[in-house]
């Protein structure tokens, strides 16, 4: 069996560990969002992709859920004494990071293998990849001007209103070979529970993305990001009324219509499967919160049955 | 009196602070060698102007004599934990200096530019500036191959047996307007206890850099980096020894023949007061070691009282 995830941050990167516990190395992909890429100091910040890898790996800080377990901010501090914007969170060895794959980068490695590699040095077993090599930041447009989404995410804490969502020169990114003969060869595909607007948008948005995902015979699978109205985690509940959608797993489930083929609600929201149902999706219901490994077996298991 | 210093690392550094202490910030101004200068990780590395800006400003580390006082390496462990070569010692506090200049560069400012807001920044008094705002690094030909200067001092220990030094494309820098401008209104020049192949020696091969010392009408003090036939600190004596010259304070002052009106010995040299005097230098003798604040202070004075 070979299964691609589709991932973002936090949500995301809490069931590809959870599938990851189940699936051999050989058994699971797992496609990241570089939209919540950003560029600080010269160097190339990849928030999601190290989210999961530091997931992946079992290093990442339990409490926040990014970043590394036990990482000091010294750098950081510095840096602010300095003058320099420091909203955004740069550990001291989450630093070593960023500084190795901006060397690997200024050195002519694409992000595909640079990310392979950093994967390889942590020792994460299965295969992540970038959506694409390019550097496609999103922007918001909001009531306070336009933003790249860590500042709004990080620096404005959420609080703009947002008006529409940019992925820059998105229609000029290209799907990675690798990432294509992922998805030529894939049983099936999971859409994680990440935010639909800025972290799996992004993705899906790569012209040719979605129709590759699409051509899949097996089934595509997507778990809700939104429980009882909420966001698990983060401002995908928020995003989603400002942009006039519906908030609710219903409205994430008419995101993703004619591409996903089965969909997880949370028990909570098993009131929303008829709706669901309608967008053509086979429609299971179990408890997505993911608040343990356990958990997060549990419905790595749940969407792997399904394929 | 406006009088400016030439220095490269730890001991010019000392003397530098000395002589801040003892003039006002218009008084002094210091251009510091950039020779040593090393591209790490995509970051641009000054250790001497950093050394100079650290000791300026009272942040260095007492004990090394370089790097911040108190600062950790965790980044730099992460480094080698990815791999990547551990030799320099990046602190992480100290990496934020470089992160700081690589992105002013990055946006446009030159060295000159960088390292006056630095100095600002850290509080320093003295202009510092850079000798020039090109990327001219010191190559070492030696029996273990060509090595940057940064790889011989640190990661080899300067073990190598050195045969010749390169200045990189040293024949294309520039003298930046504003050392030209403070070498044209100076009132005398201080050849700082540096290096003088890889600290002033740099400082000396940009092009017209000599002429334009050698045009001030003032007093041009070199004080010795070499006791007893010794380096201070550092690799002079070895490197002098193994290029052939004498390894006394009379081989450094025959590398300033022309230059240097003035030469200071330390007490214990004082023998060879008629061999530097044979090349047209007023010669006095001093305390050059410069252990404690009082000692650089008191060789301070007795510079500037030549001049």
């Amino acid at each position: 069996m070979r299964i691609v995830a589709l991932a973002g941050g936090i949500g995301g990167a809490k069931l590809a560990l959870g599938l990851s516990r189940i699936l051999s190395a050989e058994e699971l992909a797992i496609v990241g969002n570089t939209g919540d890429d950003i560029e600080l100091f010269g160097l190339r910040v990849c928030p999601d992709l190290d989210t999961l890898v530091y997931t992946l790996s079992g290093l990442v800080d339990p409490e926040r859920g990014w970043g590394l377990r036990g990482d000091t901010f010294h750098c950081l501090e510095a840096l602010r004494s300095y003058g320099l914007p420091g909203w955004f969170q740069l550990g001291d060895r989450d630093l070593a990071t960023h500084l190795f794959r901006t060397r690997m980068l200024n050195e002519g490695a694409d992000l595909v293998e640079v990310t392979l590699e950093v994967c390889r040095r942590l020792g994460v077993g299965p295969r992540l990849l970038p959506m694409t090599n390019g550097y496609h930041p999103t922007f918001l447009e909001t009531d306070r001007g336009k933003l790249h989404l860590q500042e709004y995410l990080v620096r404005e804490k959420c609080r703009p209103e947002m008006r529409s969502i940019v992925y820059r020169d998105i229609e000029k990114a290209r799907i990675p070979e690798a990432v294509l003969q992922l998805l030529s060869q894939a049983d099936g595909i999971v859409i994680c529970p990440s935010n639909p607007l800025i972290s799996i948008g992004p993705i899906l948005a790569v012209p040719g993305f979605r129709e590759a995902v699409s051509a899949i015979s097996g089934a595509r699978v997507a778990v809700s990001p939104i429980v009882a109205g909420e966001a698990i985690k983060g401002p995908a509940a928020k995003m989603l009324g400002e942009l006039g959608l519906p908030v609710s797993a219903a409205g994430v489930a008419s995101l993703y219509r004619g591409l996903a083929t089965h969909f997880i609600l949370d028990n909570r929201d098993a009131e929303l499967q008829p709706q669901v149902e309608r967008l053509g999706m086979v429609v299971s219901t179990r408890d997505t919160i993911m608040s343990g490994l356990k958990e997060k077996v549990d419905l790595a298991e749940g969407v792997i049955e399904l394929i």
